[in-house]
Protein backbone atom coordinates (compact mmCIF):
# COMPACT_ATOMS: atom_id res chain seq x y z
CA UNK A 1 0.00 0.00 0.00
CA UNK A 2 2.81 2.37 0.59
CA UNK A 3 5.81 2.83 -1.73
CA UNK A 4 9.19 4.39 -1.05
CA UNK A 5 9.74 7.70 -3.02
CA UNK A 6 12.82 7.74 -4.88
CA UNK A 7 14.99 10.45 -3.32
CA UNK A 8 17.96 10.81 -1.58
CA UNK A 9 18.69 12.07 1.98
CA UNK A 10 21.78 13.85 3.46
CA UNK A 11 23.03 12.16 6.75
CA UNK A 12 25.33 14.42 8.89
CA UNK A 13 27.63 13.40 11.53
CA UNK A 14 30.15 15.63 13.40
CA UNK A 15 31.54 14.49 16.64
CA UNK A 16 34.83 15.95 17.93
CA UNK A 17 37.98 13.89 16.62
CA UNK A 18 38.96 10.80 18.52
CA UNK A 19 35.15 9.68 19.34
CA UNK A 20 35.38 6.89 16.30
CA UNK A 21 34.02 9.34 13.45
CA UNK A 22 36.09 8.27 10.86
CA UNK A 23 35.69 4.64 11.49
CA UNK A 24 32.18 4.94 12.05
CA UNK A 25 31.43 6.52 8.44
CA UNK A 26 33.97 3.81 6.88
CA UNK A 27 31.53 1.24 8.43
CA UNK A 28 28.19 3.15 7.24
CA UNK A 29 29.80 3.58 3.51
CA UNK A 30 28.85 -0.72 3.42
CA UNK A 31 26.18 -0.89 5.64
CA UNK A 32 23.55 1.81 4.37
CA UNK A 33 21.83 1.41 1.30
CA UNK A 34 22.67 3.40 -1.85
CA UNK A 35 25.28 5.33 0.01
CA UNK A 36 27.98 7.76 -1.15
CA UNK A 37 30.42 9.65 1.12
CA UNK A 38 30.63 13.55 0.78
CA UNK A 39 34.32 14.38 -0.33
CA UNK A 40 34.67 17.62 0.80
CA UNK A 41 37.24 20.92 -0.59
CA UNK A 42 40.20 20.99 1.53
CA UNK A 43 42.97 23.59 1.62
CA UNK A 44 45.23 21.64 4.16
CA UNK A 45 48.26 19.53 3.56
CA UNK A 46 47.38 15.69 2.86
CA UNK A 47 48.37 13.81 5.64
CA UNK A 48 50.43 10.58 4.48
CA UNK A 49 48.11 7.87 3.07
CA UNK A 50 45.24 10.92 1.80
CA UNK A 51 44.21 9.79 -1.18
CA UNK A 52 43.14 13.37 -3.62
CA UNK A 53 39.66 12.83 -4.35
CA UNK A 54 38.94 10.04 -2.48
CA UNK A 55 39.83 11.70 1.50
CA UNK A 56 39.53 15.29 0.05
CA UNK A 57 39.48 17.40 -2.61
CA UNK A 58 42.87 19.30 -1.93
CA UNK A 59 42.88 22.61 -3.27
CA UNK A 60 44.70 25.66 -2.93
CA UNK A 61 43.60 28.75 -0.82
CA UNK A 62 43.26 31.02 -3.75
CA UNK A 63 40.98 28.09 -5.39
CA UNK A 64 38.59 27.55 -2.53
CA UNK A 65 38.48 31.52 -2.11
CA UNK A 66 37.59 31.98 -5.58
CA UNK A 67 34.75 29.36 -5.17
CA UNK A 68 33.50 31.02 -1.90
CA UNK A 69 33.16 34.19 -4.05
CA UNK A 70 31.12 32.05 -6.86
CA UNK A 71 28.71 30.65 -4.12
CA UNK A 72 29.87 27.06 -5.42
CA UNK A 73 29.67 25.89 -1.66
CA UNK A 74 26.99 24.22 0.02
CA UNK A 75 29.15 24.79 3.54
CA UNK A 76 32.21 25.77 4.32
CA UNK A 77 34.06 26.51 7.66
CA UNK A 78 38.05 27.27 9.03
CA UNK A 79 38.94 24.88 11.14
CA UNK A 80 42.17 25.41 12.80
CA UNK A 81 44.26 27.06 9.82
CA UNK A 82 41.93 25.59 6.91
CA UNK A 83 39.32 25.87 5.47
CA UNK A 84 37.14 22.98 4.52
CA UNK A 85 33.70 23.31 2.40
CA UNK A 86 31.40 20.72 0.20
CA UNK A 87 30.22 21.69 -3.13
CA UNK A 88 26.30 22.13 -4.35
CA UNK A 89 26.28 21.11 -7.63
CA UNK A 90 27.48 17.17 -7.21
CA UNK A 91 25.16 16.80 -3.95
CA UNK A 92 22.23 18.19 -6.37
CA UNK A 93 22.98 15.53 -9.06
CA UNK A 94 23.23 12.74 -6.19
CA UNK A 95 19.85 13.54 -4.51
CA UNK A 96 18.18 13.47 -7.69
CA UNK A 97 19.42 10.13 -8.35
CA UNK A 98 18.19 8.68 -5.32
CA UNK A 99 21.28 8.44 -3.97
CA UNK A 100 21.90 8.91 0.15
CA UNK A 101 24.92 11.22 0.81
CA UNK A 102 26.76 10.72 4.16
CA UNK A 103 28.72 14.06 5.68
CA UNK A 104 31.59 14.07 7.86
CA UNK A 105 31.55 17.94 9.03
CA UNK A 106 32.11 19.85 11.95
CA UNK A 107 29.08 21.73 13.87
CA UNK A 108 29.78 24.78 11.72
CA UNK A 109 29.11 22.76 8.21
CA UNK A 110 26.13 21.11 9.76
CA UNK A 111 24.39 24.48 10.76
CA UNK A 112 24.80 24.94 7.34
CA UNK A 113 23.22 22.16 5.35
CA UNK A 114 20.54 21.85 8.27
CA UNK A 115 19.25 25.70 6.88
CA UNK A 116 19.14 24.54 3.98
CA UNK A 117 17.82 20.50 4.11
CA UNK A 118 14.81 20.25 6.50
CA UNK A 119 13.16 17.36 5.72
CA UNK A 120 15.06 15.23 3.76
CA UNK A 121 18.28 15.13 6.52
CA UNK A 122 19.28 13.63 9.27
CA UNK A 123 21.93 15.23 11.82
CA UNK A 124 24.15 12.90 14.23
CA UNK A 125 26.19 13.81 16.97
CA UNK A 126 29.03 11.41 18.06
CA UNK A 127 29.98 11.26 21.57
CA UNK A 128 32.75 9.90 23.16
CA UNK A 129 32.12 8.11 26.37
CA UNK A 130 33.90 10.76 28.81
CA UNK A 131 36.51 13.38 27.90
CA UNK A 132 39.28 11.08 29.99
CA UNK A 133 38.97 8.53 27.29
CA UNK A 134 38.85 10.80 24.35
CA UNK A 135 42.19 11.91 25.92
CA UNK A 136 43.50 8.74 25.98
CA UNK A 137 42.67 7.88 22.52
CA UNK A 138 43.95 11.06 20.89
CA UNK A 139 47.16 10.50 23.46
CA UNK A 140 47.93 7.16 21.56
CA UNK A 141 47.66 9.00 18.16
CA UNK A 142 49.87 12.03 18.87
CA UNK A 143 52.81 12.17 21.44
CA UNK A 144 52.80 15.95 21.00
CA UNK A 145 51.17 17.00 24.28
CA UNK A 146 50.66 20.70 22.90
CA UNK A 147 48.72 19.01 19.89
CA UNK A 148 46.64 16.90 22.11
CA UNK A 149 45.68 19.67 24.36
CA UNK A 150 45.17 21.52 21.40
CA UNK A 151 42.62 19.05 19.95
CA UNK A 152 41.10 18.68 23.26
CA UNK A 153 40.16 22.25 23.79
CA UNK A 154 38.87 22.02 20.10
CA UNK A 155 36.96 18.56 21.39
CA UNK A 156 35.05 20.47 24.07
CA UNK A 157 33.68 23.81 21.86
CA UNK A 158 32.41 20.94 19.71
CA UNK A 159 31.24 19.15 21.64
CA UNK A 160 29.29 22.08 23.55
CA UNK A 161 26.68 21.80 19.94
CA UNK A 162 25.56 17.72 20.44
CA UNK A 163 21.89 19.49 21.22
CA UNK A 164 22.11 21.09 17.65
CA UNK A 165 21.77 17.64 16.25
CA UNK A 166 19.01 15.39 15.54
CA UNK A 167 20.40 12.57 17.59
CA UNK A 168 23.13 12.44 20.13
CA UNK A 169 25.03 8.86 20.39
CA UNK A 170 27.44 7.75 22.30
CA UNK A 171 30.32 5.77 20.55
CA UNK A 172 31.17 3.95 23.93
CA UNK A 173 30.83 0.27 21.82
CA UNK A 174 31.72 0.33 17.64
CA UNK A 175 29.39 -2.02 17.30
CA UNK A 176 25.88 -0.90 19.46
CA UNK A 177 26.83 3.12 18.23
CA UNK A 178 26.60 1.85 14.38
CA UNK A 179 23.22 -0.56 15.13
CA UNK A 180 22.11 2.74 16.46
CA UNK A 181 22.62 4.90 13.58
CA UNK A 182 21.77 2.39 11.18
CA UNK A 183 18.40 2.27 13.05
CA UNK A 184 17.98 5.92 12.67
CA UNK A 185 18.54 6.11 9.37
CA UNK A 186 16.14 2.93 8.53
CA UNK A 187 13.26 4.65 10.55
CA UNK A 188 14.03 7.89 8.50
CA UNK A 189 11.59 6.22 5.61
CA UNK A 190 9.29 5.52 7.66
CA UNK A 191 8.27 9.02 7.60
CA UNK A 192 5.10 10.09 5.57
CA UNK A 193 6.89 12.49 3.00
CA UNK A 194 9.60 9.71 2.32
CA UNK A 195 6.44 7.54 0.76
CA UNK A 196 3.30 7.35 -1.35
CA UNK A 197 0.88 5.80 -0.82
CA UNK A 198 -0.55 3.64 -4.11
CA UNK A 199 -4.15 3.82 -5.22
CA UNK A 200 -6.68 1.76 -3.60
CA UNK B 1 28.85 11.33 28.90
CA UNK B 2 24.85 11.30 28.11
CA UNK B 3 22.72 10.62 30.04
CA UNK B 4 18.48 9.42 29.82
CA UNK B 5 16.01 12.24 31.65
CA UNK B 6 13.46 10.25 33.46
CA UNK B 7 10.44 11.70 31.14
CA UNK B 8 7.96 9.60 29.55
CA UNK B 9 6.49 10.20 26.13
CA UNK B 10 3.80 10.04 24.16
CA UNK B 11 2.97 6.85 21.74
CA UNK B 12 -0.07 7.63 19.96
CA UNK B 13 -0.84 5.05 17.29
CA UNK B 14 -3.48 5.14 15.08
CA UNK B 15 -5.04 2.63 12.10
CA UNK B 16 -8.53 1.28 10.63
CA UNK B 17 -9.72 -1.27 12.69
CA UNK B 18 -8.94 -4.82 10.91
CA UNK B 19 -4.86 -3.11 10.77
CA UNK B 20 -4.04 -4.86 13.54
CA UNK B 21 -3.63 -2.19 16.16
CA UNK B 22 -4.92 -4.06 19.22
CA UNK B 23 -2.64 -7.17 18.35
CA UNK B 24 0.28 -4.43 18.08
CA UNK B 25 -0.44 -2.55 20.90
CA UNK B 26 -1.11 -5.83 23.21
CA UNK B 27 2.55 -6.85 21.98
CA UNK B 28 3.76 -3.05 22.45
CA UNK B 29 2.69 -3.14 26.31
CA UNK B 30 5.28 -6.09 26.39
CA UNK B 31 8.06 -4.76 24.78
CA UNK B 32 8.64 -1.03 25.80
CA UNK B 33 10.06 -0.54 29.03
CA UNK B 34 8.33 1.35 31.41
CA UNK B 35 4.62 1.68 29.30
CA UNK B 36 1.43 2.08 29.98
CA UNK B 37 -1.73 1.74 27.80
CA UNK B 38 -3.78 4.58 27.94
CA UNK B 39 -7.37 3.51 29.36
CA UNK B 40 -10.23 5.73 26.58
CA UNK B 41 -13.38 6.26 28.41
CA UNK B 42 -16.67 5.18 25.82
CA UNK B 43 -19.92 5.45 25.84
CA UNK B 44 -20.51 2.27 23.83
CA UNK B 45 -21.61 -0.75 25.22
CA UNK B 46 -18.83 -3.54 26.25
CA UNK B 47 -18.55 -6.33 23.96
CA UNK B 48 -18.59 -9.58 24.92
CA UNK B 49 -15.01 -9.76 26.82
CA UNK B 50 -14.51 -6.54 27.29
CA UNK B 51 -13.79 -5.70 30.68
CA UNK B 52 -14.21 -2.15 32.27
CA UNK B 53 -11.16 -0.13 33.53
CA UNK B 54 -9.27 -2.35 31.36
CA UNK B 55 -10.27 -2.18 27.54
CA UNK B 56 -12.61 0.58 28.27
CA UNK B 57 -13.90 2.48 31.01
CA UNK B 58 -17.39 2.70 30.03
CA UNK B 59 -19.88 5.64 31.47
CA UNK B 60 -23.20 6.97 30.34
CA UNK B 61 -23.46 9.51 27.34
CA UNK B 62 -24.48 12.32 30.97
CA UNK B 63 -21.22 11.49 32.58
CA UNK B 64 -19.09 12.01 29.77
CA UNK B 65 -20.87 15.27 28.21
CA UNK B 66 -20.32 16.84 31.77
CA UNK B 67 -16.41 15.70 31.69
CA UNK B 68 -16.27 17.79 27.79
CA UNK B 69 -17.68 20.45 29.81
CA UNK B 70 -15.38 20.60 32.65
CA UNK B 71 -12.53 20.29 30.01
CA UNK B 72 -11.34 17.27 31.81
CA UNK B 73 -10.09 15.21 28.52
CA UNK B 74 -6.74 15.45 26.72
CA UNK B 75 -8.62 14.36 23.75
CA UNK B 76 -11.91 12.87 22.99
CA UNK B 77 -14.16 12.50 19.45
CA UNK B 78 -17.10 10.87 17.83
CA UNK B 79 -16.25 7.34 16.48
CA UNK B 80 -19.56 6.15 14.34
CA UNK B 81 -22.33 6.50 17.11
CA UNK B 82 -20.25 6.71 20.56
CA UNK B 83 -18.30 8.93 22.27
CA UNK B 84 -14.34 7.92 23.18
CA UNK B 85 -11.89 10.29 25.07
CA UNK B 86 -8.80 10.19 27.43
CA UNK B 87 -8.81 12.26 31.05
CA UNK B 88 -6.06 14.74 31.17
CA UNK B 89 -5.21 13.43 34.99
CA UNK B 90 -4.16 10.28 34.79
CA UNK B 91 -1.55 11.07 31.80
CA UNK B 92 -0.24 13.99 33.58
CA UNK B 93 0.92 12.12 36.86
CA UNK B 94 2.05 9.23 34.66
CA UNK B 95 4.81 11.39 32.46
CA UNK B 96 6.01 12.98 34.91
CA UNK B 97 6.91 9.31 37.32
CA UNK B 98 8.40 8.53 33.67
CA UNK B 99 6.06 6.31 32.23
CA UNK B 100 5.70 6.01 28.44
CA UNK B 101 2.09 6.33 27.50
CA UNK B 102 0.47 3.91 24.64
CA UNK B 103 -2.76 5.21 22.90
CA UNK B 104 -4.81 3.23 20.41
CA UNK B 105 -6.30 6.17 19.14
CA UNK B 106 -8.29 7.42 15.79
CA UNK B 107 -6.83 10.20 14.06
CA UNK B 108 -9.20 12.60 15.42
CA UNK B 109 -7.96 12.38 18.99
CA UNK B 110 -4.40 12.15 17.40
CA UNK B 111 -4.62 15.45 16.15
CA UNK B 112 -5.88 16.99 19.51
CA UNK B 113 -2.78 15.61 21.80
CA UNK B 114 -0.52 16.22 19.18
CA UNK B 115 -1.58 20.32 19.67
CA UNK B 116 -0.42 19.80 23.34
CA UNK B 117 2.39 17.45 23.15
CA UNK B 118 5.21 18.37 20.31
CA UNK B 119 8.60 17.12 21.65
CA UNK B 120 7.34 14.48 23.97
CA UNK B 121 5.26 12.42 21.27
CA UNK B 122 5.91 10.11 18.76
CA UNK B 123 2.94 9.26 16.20
CA UNK B 124 2.53 6.14 14.51
CA UNK B 125 0.13 4.91 11.75
CA UNK B 126 -0.64 1.51 10.83
CA UNK B 127 -1.63 0.58 7.43
CA UNK B 128 -3.42 -2.94 6.23
CA UNK B 129 -0.58 -4.59 3.19
CA UNK B 130 -3.84 -3.55 1.11
CA UNK B 131 -7.86 -2.47 1.44
CA UNK B 132 -8.40 -6.16 -0.26
CA UNK B 133 -6.62 -7.92 2.95
CA UNK B 134 -8.44 -5.26 4.98
CA UNK B 135 -11.67 -6.12 3.61
CA UNK B 136 -10.85 -10.05 3.95
CA UNK B 137 -10.15 -9.24 7.69
CA UNK B 138 -13.30 -7.39 8.41
CA UNK B 139 -14.74 -10.04 6.73
CA UNK B 140 -13.62 -13.26 8.87
CA UNK B 141 -14.73 -11.50 11.58
CA UNK B 142 -18.23 -10.07 10.89
CA UNK B 143 -20.63 -12.25 8.39
CA UNK B 144 -22.85 -8.79 8.08
CA UNK B 145 -21.77 -7.62 5.17
CA UNK B 146 -23.53 -3.83 5.87
CA UNK B 147 -21.28 -3.97 8.39
CA UNK B 148 -17.98 -4.62 7.12
CA UNK B 149 -18.93 -2.32 4.44
CA UNK B 150 -19.76 0.73 7.08
CA UNK B 151 -15.99 -0.58 8.13
CA UNK B 152 -14.45 -0.35 5.30
CA UNK B 153 -15.80 3.23 4.66
CA UNK B 154 -14.71 4.57 7.68
CA UNK B 155 -11.39 2.63 7.67
CA UNK B 156 -10.89 4.56 3.81
CA UNK B 157 -11.31 8.09 5.55
CA UNK B 158 -9.20 7.07 8.67
CA UNK B 159 -6.45 6.10 6.11
CA UNK B 160 -6.66 9.67 4.55
CA UNK B 161 -4.71 10.61 7.01
CA UNK B 162 -1.80 8.77 7.25
CA UNK B 163 0.87 11.37 6.41
CA UNK B 164 -0.34 13.75 9.80
CA UNK B 165 1.83 10.89 11.75
CA UNK B 166 5.37 10.67 12.71
CA UNK B 167 5.83 7.31 11.19
CA UNK B 168 3.95 4.92 8.57
CA UNK B 169 4.34 1.89 9.04
CA UNK B 170 2.75 -1.09 6.86
CA UNK B 171 1.53 -4.10 9.01
CA UNK B 172 2.40 -7.01 6.08
CA UNK B 173 3.71 -9.08 9.00
CA UNK B 174 3.03 -8.74 12.35
CA UNK B 175 7.18 -8.87 13.59
CA UNK B 176 8.55 -7.23 10.96
CA UNK B 177 5.89 -4.43 11.87
CA UNK B 178 6.73 -4.65 15.79
CA UNK B 179 10.36 -4.13 15.25
CA UNK B 180 9.92 -1.19 13.07
CA UNK B 181 7.53 0.46 15.78
CA UNK B 182 10.20 -1.03 18.14
CA UNK B 183 13.05 0.71 16.85
CA UNK B 184 11.37 3.66 16.31
CA UNK B 185 10.44 3.86 19.88
CA UNK B 186 13.71 2.96 20.80
CA UNK B 187 15.28 5.75 18.93
CA UNK B 188 13.70 8.39 19.93
CA UNK B 189 15.33 8.57 23.16
CA UNK B 190 18.62 9.20 21.21
CA UNK B 191 17.12 13.00 20.56
CA UNK B 192 19.09 15.76 22.62
CA UNK B 193 15.90 17.04 24.50
CA UNK B 194 15.63 12.91 26.07
CA UNK B 195 19.01 13.38 27.24
CA UNK B 196 21.45 15.30 29.66
CA UNK B 197 25.39 15.88 29.46
CA UNK B 198 26.99 14.91 32.30
CA UNK B 199 29.92 17.65 33.86
CA UNK B 200 32.86 16.57 31.69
Amino acid sequence: MLKLKTKGILIVISSPSGAGKTTITKHLVNKIPNVKLSVSLTTRKPRSGEVNGIDYKFVSLKDFKEKVKKKLFLEHAKVFDNYYGTLKSQIIIDLKKGKNILFDIDWQGARQIKKKFTKDLISIFILPPSLKELKRRLSKREKSKAFVNKRMSKAKREIMHWSEYDYAVVNDNLKNCLSKIQNIISNHVLKPHMQTISKY
